[in-house]
């Protein structure tokens, strides 16, 4: 699989503030995460280019962000890219670098996308309709993979000292993969909590590692459903976050056969479904 | 315009948990915000229902949800809006809830949801043609309104108090409309920042205030380009958020005479822009 390169995109901007302390109003400079959108297109043999979606997204690991979000909603496998590039026949700069191109070796359905949005349209849409749409793209997730309890206590830290742009601006959520043992695998960083576990995720998709049998992911924030489902479709058997999950969230881990984790804080978590993987 | 009634649902629910405290395994019962699909229904004058988008939310304010997200992603206007419902023809309880229609005056156009999201696909995107596209969706923001420093600074812990849900589960983001003084109007809780967003707005939107000339919105977490869109097309003059904006939601509210306020803390708090209707 060909990939161009990657130019190196600012992920912070400087603005001009006014901060009011304590009664006193000063003016000083910010800095701030990067915003801006990607739209994301893909092409098979014989096929034009067709937009797919559209993100905001913080620029950097946009290769990453476009196939993991095609592989994590289930509109791709691994082994149907064949080639990821930015648009080059696009004016400006700025254009240029947020439009990602995924070639595929086979032939693109975009009624998918239609199926996929709308999938239970003529009976109603509920909480177990939407997991019967995800267990049809997932690997069972492995049994054999533990985590220490001290080990999972202790990635909250870690994956904060990974996020270098977190500690210029305070305004990113990170995904983080880890091995068993607690030692960073991966950690990408995005205004989008989604788009940074895509990140991860599209990463080894890239890197031909999926499925992701014997690894935990952290994530900052809260669990939600979508979450749940990425980490399921990359087949991630332990999901840990640091606030609290969703009824959703817990119902997917439940049925998929993953270990939940949350409020990961201080000396004390809690293990919402597969407790058998957390070893005291 | 009519409305039907909205049953009481379950915005929370219970579940099993090992809980790790210091090296001591127990088990206990925990609350977790729900999470449930709901799809979006259109209809105009001769037209049969058709989807428009299924989205992830906490239940509970379906129908400002509804109406919110379709007037702040500018595919209606409040005066369209005929009647809002559950469906009633679908079997089984959970889904019927999960499915909110949207009868109109006027024939609703499908193609603009299409035009609405690949709008620049011909010649890339990039953060101003977002800002472009919203810009025409907007009033202008009314310059009158003042608040003092001393009210930002109690907004969020108005905010907390008012957020019933989130005592319970930890889950929950929220958004909070207040008027200059800091008296609180409305506040809505969801799993998705951007819907307690749209749930605030589609409330006033179904009481006829909208714009919502004089208010400020508080939201809880960080400040997207989304958030200020949506308060965009609502007229609202001044976001308040908890945590840090991006790029380019001090973009776009530089570009719409907004003033947005970040990092409330304590007491300090940032003005990223139009600092002119904050008072020290």
């Amino acid at each position: 699989m060909a990939t161009a390169a990657q130019p190196l995109r600012r992920n912070t901007s400087n603005v001009h503030v006014v901060a009011m302390n304590d009664g006193v109003r000063s003016e000083r400079i910010d800095t701030l995460a990067a915003e801006e959108p990607l739209e994301i297109r893909v092409q098979g043999p014989g096929q034009e280019q067709r937009p797919v979606a559209v993100t905001m997204r913080t620029p950097g690991g946009d290769f990453e962000l476009a196939v993991g979000f095609l592989f994590t909603e289930g509109l791709i496998v691994p082994s149907d890219v064949a080639r990821v590039a930015y648009c080059d026949n696009l004016p400006g700069e700025d254009q240029q670098y947020n439009v990602v191109s995924i070639t595929l070796h086979r032939p693109f359905d975009h009624d998918l996308l239609k199926r996929n949005f709308y999938a239970t349209s003529s009976c109603g849409v509920c909480g177990k309709a939407a997991l019967d749409d995800i267990e049809v793209r997932c690997a069972p997730v492995a049994d054999g993979t533990r985590v220490s309890t001290e080990t999972l206590l202790g990635l909250p830290t870690a994956l904060r000292r990974a996020q270098k742009v977190f500690d210029r601006t305070g305004g990113l959520h990170a995904a983080g993969l880890f091995d068993p043992d607690g030692d960073l695998v991966s950690v990408r960083e995005d205004v989008g909590r989604h788009n940074a576990v895509d990140k991860v995720v599209g990463e080894h998709v890239l890197a031909g590692n999926v499925p992701l049998i014997d690894h935990v992911l952290q994530v900052s924030g809260r669990l939600s459903f979508e979450i749940v489902q990425k980490a399921a479709v990359a087949g991630i058997p332990i999901v840990s976050a640091v606030s609290a999950p969703s009824s959703l969230a817990v119902e997917a881990g439940e049925r998929f056969g993953m270990t939940l984790v949350g409020f990961v804080r201080d000396d004390r978590l809690n293990v919402y479904t597969h407790p058998e993987r957390v070893e005291t």
